[in-house]
């Protein structure tokens, strides 16, 4: 229960914190895409500014008021659902967004921002922004910093850390620390921007960026591949590394059964079923740079080295989207299966052809009749995988466990939150999480920030 | 004075800590490239390991023995050039490798190994290390990791942080903390590679590395263009990264005084004198990707578009390693001028024409007689700025402000150490200060690593 003076202080602050303190309206406010509801919050703060957002932070330092961080709600880990006493500080308000500096490749964004908005304003200067993923027309610029977003193209672009420039964070007493030079190069002291990239929150607030574009690529193709397995992908992805370098920009794998739901949703099947992986590959390349059919071409030496079956290479726009279209139709597909248990595992890629084995075993052995269900950015070693089952806590654990064990981890772009929090030990040692904690008490002595998420002063 | 209980305490605890204590031995650890020798350290500590490192590191931390961290002694900014009462710990000895993993793309690397021995090891498998620097035979990973390094293919593959796939680092008190799963993507946490990196041996000292590598290019081409000054350079590079994506792997700048001394350094002068500025362009590529012509005939396309003037491209691998040679021999020509007023600066490219201008009058007021030597890492807005001048501080403050107002920074590659201490407010807030101090006190609580250096507790 808020201290009614805070909220009494929040409304007298004289800033437009945009609250919402009725049930009615704050329900919206009670989770993330995980859609595991828990508390609907009693007090929702919405600050138009940096400046309220300090302001509101200040008071609830003052008060110990616990402060569940929001930015579009489509977190996989429950990091913004809302616990027993919390309040809500969202950056939804936060919507400011400059013009794309074509010069130094900048543009600067507050943390309400979307994704796809992000993009648009990008692609309207023929730039483009390096993270992409499917929940972008929702997704903030402020979430994706704050839990490091990965998506479909981290083999080109790398992830949303490699595309801050500059960062502007609220710490949990109000301190405005601003780091907005975005210069390619600076090292005049540590880089503060790293430090509340990928730390959910629990750190500070990020209020806004400078976030790096590129030139949009003069020329993109993509294709889909059967493979035999996992083996045959990486083989697969060894050849394309060689022969294309940086220009690979996407190379996405989706198991059998996954990729037969998908293709119900999409209501295409490029290729028939009975290969054992389905590969999208995707090049991106400045116009006039290669020669016109040197992806085919590459696509057919690949073919006829025997790295794979057969292929669908898009022909037209209308069949490049079509492929994403298909690969976008997985999480679709996945989640119409119901309640499920799912997992973003990060594994060196040499171990995945074995770790697939090992955990069907692994998940079989928990429960006979579980369904298993991947697919994922299987260049990065991030897999996506989804377990239909009842006995949720078990068969996380083992499949974790797996992971840990197998030189992995227990996520790799979705972040730990409140969800993974049970298996953080797993991959993280007492030292690594004892100064996580050291650096929480430093910097937000109280722990208001995202209490129970990722790492705690009690813990 | 060291204590003579810690000194024994050492001796007594049983890891080979190569301890010096003879002032002849220690003279060489007295200072780094800046060769401005202050204090003979009366203990230099030499550790096998990270066991030794942690025992050493707890002792000092128990005395509350100052420490100054050395690697290669290659640093710019007096980072690892003792003080009064310091005793130095060396990272020389760690110098483990690993066989290159060319599956993972990964190589572990202890500390102490140098650049060169760790780009060596890579292209035995046919592999390449993204970082290399002038001072790559004594440079070692360890001070690489500490201090951000750039180099001369940041535009290609990012500066060291890019290349730190794992690491292991020791804190004040000895406690040892490892990040080695290496993984492309890994969300469990806040990422601690990133504290250490860059913080020049305030938070910690690092002593192991999981560092990525890459395929050696297949091809590889340079040249040597003329062009009218800035601008015009900032049009080309524009013009190039259209066409070349990112092939491109170099845009160094040479202004014609260090041209010229180049040029004599290195006996040759590929182009005459009498252009404003001298570019060295590089392009990277898998084999086979492009036209064996297309280098020469993107660089045709600028000479005929006004973008350049006269263009040597090099034939043969002869010249290609010509053309480095005079890059490389830019700072021995500089050094060999005497005492110089160094700095590193970095730059918003747009801003760089009009800095180079008010940036020579303001050296011009503070010294008539003054002399400016400029070339750098161009496409990083990177600039190596060096004044002959007695006027050391006057110089300095005003360069240093200058770039600083202008959106840049005081150091671009070459870190803080003690000499730029005094101009780390000039770009860096109180705010950012406060937090930065903040995170020392949690780390380090007795201030015993590198005081003096970027930011220490008092300050």
């Amino acid at each position: 229960m808020a201290d009614p003076a805070l909220v009494e202080a929040l409304v007298a602050c004289g800033h437009d914190l945009g609250l919402i303190t009725g049930a009615a309206d704050a329900a919206r406010y009670a989770t993330d895409a995980t859609r595991r509801p828990d508390v609907v919050p009693e007090v929702v703060i919405r600050p138009k500014d940096k400046a309220g957002v300090s302001a509101a932070l200040a008071l609830c330092h003052r008060f110990g008021q616990p402060v569940a961080v929001q930015g579009g709600l489509t977190g996989l880990s429950g990091g913004a659902r809302v616990r027993p006493g919390e309040v809500v500080l969202s950056t939804e308000r936060l919507t400011g967004l400059g013009a794309p500096d074509a010069d130094a490749m900048l543009i600067r964004a507050g943390a309400g921002v979307t994704l796809q908005r992000l993009q648009e304003a990008a692609a309207e200067q023929g730039l483009c922004f390096g993270v992409d993923l499917g929940a972008r027309g929702t997704a903030t610029v402020g979430g994706g910093i704050a839990t490091n977003a990965g998506g479909i193209r981290v083999l080109r672009y790398g992830m949303f850390r490699a595309q801050v420039a500059g960062m502007e964070a609220v710490l949990a007493d109000g301190t405005v620390v601003s780091s907005m030079r975005g210069l390619e190069k600076n090292n005049a002291g540590p880089d503060l921007r790293q430090l509340f990239t990928g730390s959910e929150g629990i750190y500070g607030v990020i209020t806004e960026a400078l976030l790096r574009l590129h030139p949009a690529p003069g020329l993109e193709r993509n294709a889909l591949c059967a493979v035999e397995g996992p083996e045959a992908a990486l083989a697969l992805l060894r050849m394309l590394r060689g022969r294309l370098g940086g220009l690979l920009s996407a190379f996405e794998g989706l198991w059998p059964e996954v990729y037969d739901g998908a293709c119900g949703i999409a209501g295409t099947r490029p290729l028939p079923l009975g290969s054992g992986l389905y590969v999208l590959i995707e090049i991106q390349a400045p116009k006039g740079l290669i020669e016109e059919d040197a992806f085919e071409q590459v696509l057919m030496d690949a073919y006829e080295a025997g790295l794979c079956g057969d292929i669908v290479v898009a022909q037209s726009r209308r069949e490049f989207d079509g492929i994403w279209h298909l690969r976008e139709a997985c999480p679709e597909f996945t989640f119409s299966l119901g309640r499920l248990v799912p997992h973003d595992l990060s594994l060196p890629l040499r171990a995945i052809p074995e770790f697939l084995g090992r955990a069907r075993e692994a998940v079989e052995a928990v429960d006979p009749v579980a369904r298993i269900y991947v697919y994922g950015h299987l260049a990065d070693g991030n897999l996506h995988y989804v377990v239909k089952s009842e006995m949720r806590a078990e068969v996380s654990a083992a499949v974790n466990t797996l992971a840990a064990r197998m030189g992995g981890s227990i996520t790799a772009e979705h972040g730990v939150g409140t969800d993974k929090k049970p298996y953080l030990s797993l991959v993280r040692s007492a030292e690594e999480l004892g100064l996580l904690r050291r650096l929480k008490s430093a910097m937000d002595p109280a722990g208001i920030l995202n209490p129970g998420r990722v790492i705690g002063l009690d813990d």
